[in-house]
């Protein structure tokens, strides 16, 4: 059975700035609906894709030697792209998944998957939840928040928490757990109305607009008059700096992400004086090193959700097509929650 | 009983650039030699007084909030400058000493200390070493050297370890560790002498000269093929950049000393999105958070000294009017191994 799937790919390398639409293209291709006899794969239609920004970082050309030590494989020109979402099975020559399966995992920013052997791909069980929260907070934007704030943190109540992009996908959680968990929390995030939905929706205990502060060490010292003994970073560059400054002994930073280093090579250094008498760590991490975290994680964020004491924020746009302005629009701060494209009805 | 105390102190705050002669001053003070009856304190003639670069940070003047979250006690000026050191009692109001008795501790940059209630002083069996050892490699340098490899690092056998200022107090003695260990190891340091001297005297893999090398992040591909499991940055900025940006995933940092960054701000940012990609933990220490080590530190060391595995690397200059060019060498190299000043006779 033959269609055709549109998906969206990358016409040249982002190596410098922001992404614009014209480094994009809406391909259409001819593609095979069912399976090759003998074939382990699994043709997957897509109905939610996550839009992320890491994903910036495989759209730099990179040189053989930084391709071998980076995670991030690089997407190649013209090619599709692979992307977490959640989808429907059309055919599977794969005895783990059988036609009409729900799966998640790792999909593409495109109408319809080819897995190879079902790699990367899980059958999944709403739960009764929406297919959407699979996506985002019970996806990996949860299991990033869940493991960088409890692994890589290692918080004790009472603590004092910053967040950085506090209203995006991962942010937003971290602030939740981190609150729920019962430490103090602080989150910055770019506009006004994020950050009434920080102090008003989500319980944060302080939140600032970082685009209308003059002095970031300042406001971080007036908001944490302890000092900060966490910093979640999803930034990098001047916030990271600054919190540092402002941070308590044994202060640890999680460095989830630094899409503020994305796109623009300006790096602020945190004083390393500090790091030493502070005995500060600075950690980077990925989610995927806390798979072993999965199960505890799911059965608590489960749990929050079903007593309605943990938020989902979800900001969706329809449409193959939209794809591109979706992901372009994260570097500007438009989304609000976890960024997802729904591609096909349910 | 009444002498005179002859002690080496600032005359102003050293807030910029390296140390120089004019900075300090050599005082000369009535001291009394006994202590008065219902004292606590412990009268101390200095024999042995270690010289480390991290009294730059205590001679620069702090705002009242930098002094709160600075672990450095701000040192004033005109007043006695306390340092690691080892003495023998004159006179002592505290029953855990008697006259004569050898300590190690917090003493002075002089000749003569008045221990308050013989705070941070312990006696000091020297179990058959010179004094001096006490000073150096079983005093706080070796346990900073212990403590940030074993506890900080955590290595395993056959990891590649890179180590700045390896002919320094601490450097020399973690690849000496690190090579006892069973791991790779590489050195670098800035003269010619020193090169030769970790390769050929204390084992190391390899080692280069930084003064020498057009290209340091080329420079540590080449003798890091594998790549950089465990970098112990005594020296911070361009050296920190280059480390990490060779460094393999889960590496580690141990952040001891940023002799670069002391006397200068030029601060070189490690590249974040490495550290994100590469998992790499960057964590400052300091020798004191590893006080429950001390004991295997002892242990391991005196046996790696009584079976000559370890090389024990000492810088000795005698006289307390000695001390200023001691201290203002580290700052250009001076110094091989640990520096101490010889106060007076055993």
């Amino acid at each position: 059975m033959e269609s055709t799937n549109r998906y969206i790919t990358i016409k040249t390398h982002i190596n410098h700035g922001e992404p614009k639409e014209s480094h994009f293209e809406l391909k259409t291709a001819a593609f095979g609906l069912s399976v090759e006899l003998g074939s382990n794969d699994v043709i997957v239609k897509n109905l939610y894709v996550s839009i992320d920004p890491y994903q910036i970082n495989r759209m730099k050309s990179y040189s053989p030697s930084q391709k071998a030590i980076n995670f991030a494989v690089g997407i190649a020109l013209g090619e599709v792209i692979d992307a977490y979402g959640v989808g429907r099975v059309v055919a599977s020559g794969n005895p783990k998944f059988e036609k009409d399966d729900l799966v998640a995992g790792l999909i593409t920013w495109g109408e319809y998957s080819k897995i190879k052997d079902g790699n990367m791909l899980n059958k999944l069980d709403p739960m009764g939840f929406p297919l959407t929260y699979h996506v985002g907070i019970l996806g990996f934007s949860g299991l990033t928040a869940y493991g960088g704030f409890f692994k890589v943190c290692k918080p004790t109540k009472g603590e004092k928490v910053f967040v950085s992009a506090a209203a995006g996908s991962v942010g937003n959680l971290v602030g939740q757990y981190a609150k729920l968990f019962g430490c103090y929390v602080v989150g910055c995030a770019g506009s006004k109305k994020k950050v009434e939905l920080l102090k008003e929706q989500l319980g944060f205990d302080e939140a600032f607009n970082y685009k209308e502060e003059k002095d970031l060490k300042s406001t971080l010292k007036r908001l944490f008059p302890d000092g900060i003994d966490i910093y979640f970073d999803n930034v990098g560059g001047e916030m990271l700096k600054v919190a540092v400054s402002n941070m308590n002994t044994f202060g640890r930073v999680a460095v989830c992400g630094i899409i503020s280093e994305y796109t623009d090579e300006k790096r602020a250094a945190p004083d390393m004086i500090d790091v030493v008498y502070k005995r500060i760590t600075i950690r980077g991490f990925l989610a995927t090193d806390y798979m072993n975290a999965h199960a505890d994680f799911m059965s608590t964020t489960c749990d929050y959700l079903r007593t309605a004491k943990i938020k989902v924020l979800e900001d969706i746009t329809p449409g193959v097509e939209s794809i591109p302005s979706a992901f372009i629009g994260l570097f500007h701060g438009d989304n609000v929650g976890k960024k997802i494209v729904k591609i096909a009805n349910e």
